[in-house]
């Protein structure tokens, strides 16, 4: 179990895993924290909702969290035609993946990020913008990176479970292309029992 | 000025400074972020706010992320009587600060998620309830820190700005201890020229 007593899901016999968890014992950090991703990863954008998990799973890689890193790569490969070694390629060798130049350059952005703010210089950005990379589209690859720093620690420090079967994370990341990440935490929130 | 082109603020010739320059950009990331720090830092608690900006403002110096600890050490400072050395003292040194020991088991935990989720262990959290930390206490202060991991990275990768007069961020920060963390930065997306 976690570090803290969280709610039991009926439907499980215990809590509901990583950050499912902490929501349904936190409902006001939840829903902000939820707006922030479903903003970035789901909203308006010139990258497409492929790309930005692939920027949030590559980092949750780098981090070591295996439950953000398995369920936004599951989320990412429901969005790329279930192409999950694309995902575990840019994962673990994003410079030899089959992405676009742009993509990549981003993704180099972004893992300079995991390491700390002041790792990206003027040369990261000017090479990304020399791809085609927009402002806001490197503002979003920095502050994705960022949330997923800030998610990753939360997910892990608090020593939360992980189901191991990807059939489970394919069917949560159907979920969340369908409802998005409010509305996944949300039922669960709803399910359990305080 | 920093790696992206942030909008100007007519009081100040060019961009605001840290986060708030990048608030005034995506306001729509803008609003969760500072929901979140609003509930984290501001709502209720059995940690006092000077507490709790004490944790933020230690993480954010273990990131080396000059804007957020001096804000955030101002704003701990301007509730806790004002007194800076004590600041001073919890950024650096915390073990021999005169603070409450629950507080010092709490800053072991920030510092441990700091460094990465992993670190924190079951006898770092076992030794915060010893010391009174109730679930929830604990569940704030690794969101605390996590958050805080977020927000350097974000400041700092993008390459923002910071003034260097500890007069201003005592003037700002009287102005977050008076309005919170969204009413100030609402005031600045308001006020710059797009």
């Amino acid at each position: 179990m976690a570090h803290i007593q969280l709610p039991a899901a009926p439907e499980l016999g215990r809590e509901f895993p990583g950050i499912v968890g902490l929501m349904t014992f936190r409902p006001e950090t939840a829903a902000p924290i939820n707006e922030l991703a479903n903003v970035l990863l789901r909203g308006e954008s010139t990258l497409t909702r492929g790309e930005r998990e692939l920027i949030a799973t590559h980092v949750s890689w780098r981090n070591g969290c295996f439950f953000c890193q398995t369920i936004h790569g599951a989320v990412a490969a429901a969005q790329l035609g279930h192409d999950e070694q694309l995902v575990h390629k840019v994962k673990t060798d994003w410079e030899s993946a089959e992405i676009s130049p742009k993509l990549k350059a981003l993704l180099n952005i972004a893992g300079k990020v995991q390491l700390g703010g002041k790792n990206v210089t003027a040369a990261d950005v000017a090479a990304a913008r020399r791809q085609g990379a927009t402002d806001l589209e490197i503002h979003d690859t920095v502050l994705i990176a960022a949330v997923f720093c800030m998610c990753n620690r939360y997910v892990d420090a608090l020593d939360t479970w992980a189901p191991e079967d990807p059939a489970i994370y394919r069917m949560r990341a159907a979920e969340i292309v369908e409802h998005g990440y409010s509305g996944v935490t949300e039922t669960a929130a709803a399910s359990v029992q305080r």
